[in-house]
């Protein structure tokens, strides 16, 4: 069954149905799908924090090596990701979806059961969306979430002395997806977004800038430098990188540096801490705050006017 | 000069520049381009509204019969009419825009200064984005907006005994589209979302059900009786038209009530008022109040087994 089968309301009632069966938790959520727009209410005294991200056809995807509902899960995550570089709580999310009118019925449930069981995981229903014709499977998503007045984590809060930190390990995906690029393996993987672990930093009062790693290290660090007005020394030794990683790259012919730096997807935060003059917070004590493995990876500094050459994945 | 020229980082730079100089406003404001998300803070007391809506080239537009500025104020449009239907305010929106690299940067100029042309009237600012390659350009807009809490207006709303309402004329841009679409002429005209229209119905006590016209009336009606579990008598001869519609639908050989009705795009108001045993108010009352023409077209009855055939636009 194709999706013109359906027709767009018979498409519409059927995400309706699926949404609705989900347990995402509907906490201040007061008009979902099905009216002109969505209507949420949530605590007082939140600011309230949106971001909006695209995985196209082609482009971010392909239909041939993963599934529907990995590249809906991933979908997801890339939003919920930079709610948890803000420091932000999921509320609930838009989905506007462009397709051909040949798609299979069974790939948009693929899609959306991809979408659910991310939303289910971290509390972030689905409130509402749009259905396009397109030439080209395209899907964005809009998240919405909220954060303490005045807590959101920024990109140009980092100062000179800062000491530089990741969550978990970085090109795990990079690899996978190089992977899958020369026909071994399919894309499996989805990235965790470290919602947890950016709401624990939002609390802390001594951070500086936060960003989730989507570009790759480099080009996201240095969007925070640039919004920042500094410069970093890094230990490109020190950084985080999965279980038998080196081996697996030598094994594709790809340099674990590169990838681990540059090869973007790993949604991690990067995130400044304001050095002490006492010892500072150690990478293990912030690990057990944050609920995830911290690594220290260098030091921000003033900034140099000679800059390394900008690094990571363009869309253009 | 194209969009592959200036790279991705380089675009958004563009837009933010474009953005910063636009005076949309920004009450509320916190954190706008360039950042993981954007961070408003609502007023106290107010639910969020939130809706997402794309359009897609060659199936909502063509490059050759529209100017970029006029396709980017109806992609605007499109979302503050939805708020409107909600009775809602307008905060800001994102702008997910997918494109060829091949596409030109002028092109991209003049999406961008309609956006922000229908931003600057409306009060609601450019506060974020994304870019994506693609093959095919879609531009997918989610708006945010806040209502006095529990004050938005709904589509579930209306109850056999409403009369019913629309604000301004009905089938005049798709007279327009039909034009077009013979190569008489180009698509020039921009719907006025009924914003103030909204949110007074809104503040009002005897306001039943209301939507925005964006399927056509006959489909948008549907959505309403559907979700309220009504039906309707409408008195078709009644129905709001431009001035020498008629005539101009003679020379192009369509039906106009079949324009009026099904035509879609109109983004006027839709909306039911509960009637009262006094006179209640005449149109010409409410046309004061809401700052637009109103016409009263039918009335909400109750629910009759054999429905009519759906009519408007359909996606899929």
């Amino acid at each position: 069954m194709k999706l013109r089968d359906l027709g767009e309301f018979g498409l519409i009632e059927r995400i309706e149905r699926a949404a609705s069966r989900s347990r995402a938790g509907a906490r201040g959520l007061i008009v979902g799908i099905g009216d002109d727009a969505a209507v949420l209410r949530p605590p007082a005294g939140e600011d309230w924090v949106v971001t909006t991200d695209a995985l196209v056809e082609g482009t971010h995807f392909r239909w041939s090596n993963q599934s529907a509902r990995c590249i809906g899960r991933r979908a997801l995550v890339a939003n919920l990701s930079d709610l948890a570089a803000m420091g932000a709580r999921p509320l609930g999310f838009v989905f506007a979806l462009a397709a051909p009118p040949s798609l299979e019925v069974r790939t948009l449930d693929g899609l959306v059961a991809g979408l659910l069981a991310e939303a289910e995981t971290h509390g972030c229903p689905l409130i509402g969306g749009n259905l396009s014709r397109a030439r080209q499977t395209s899907i964005t998503i809009t998240a919405q979430g909220c954060v303490k007045r005045g807590r959101a984590l920024l990109r140009d809060a980092a100062r000179p002395g800062d000491r530089i930190f990741v969550t978990g390990t970085l090109g795990g995906v990079a690899l996978e997806v190089a992977r899958a690029a020369v026909g071994r393996g399919r894309v499996r993987g989805v990235p965790i977004p470290r919602l947890r672990a950016g709401r624990a930093l939002a609390r802390m009062s001594d951070v500086g800038a936060c960003i989730d790693i989507s570009d790759g290290l480099l080009a996201d660090l240095d969007h925070v430098l640039d919004r920042s007005g500094c410069s970093a020394e890094l230990d490109l030794a020190s950084l985080p990188r999965p279980p038998r990683f080196e081996a697996a790259c030598r094994r594709l012919g790809v340099d674990p540096i590169r990838l681990a730096t540059c090869g973007g997807e790993d949604y991690e935060l990067l995130f400044t801490l304001r050095a002490s003059r006492a010892a500072g917070p150690t990478a293990a004590a912030l690990a057990r705050r944050l609920g995830v493995a911290v690594t220290e990876i260098g030091k921000v500094v003033k900034k140099v006017a000679e800059r390394r050459k900008k690094a990571g994945w363009r869309h253009f």
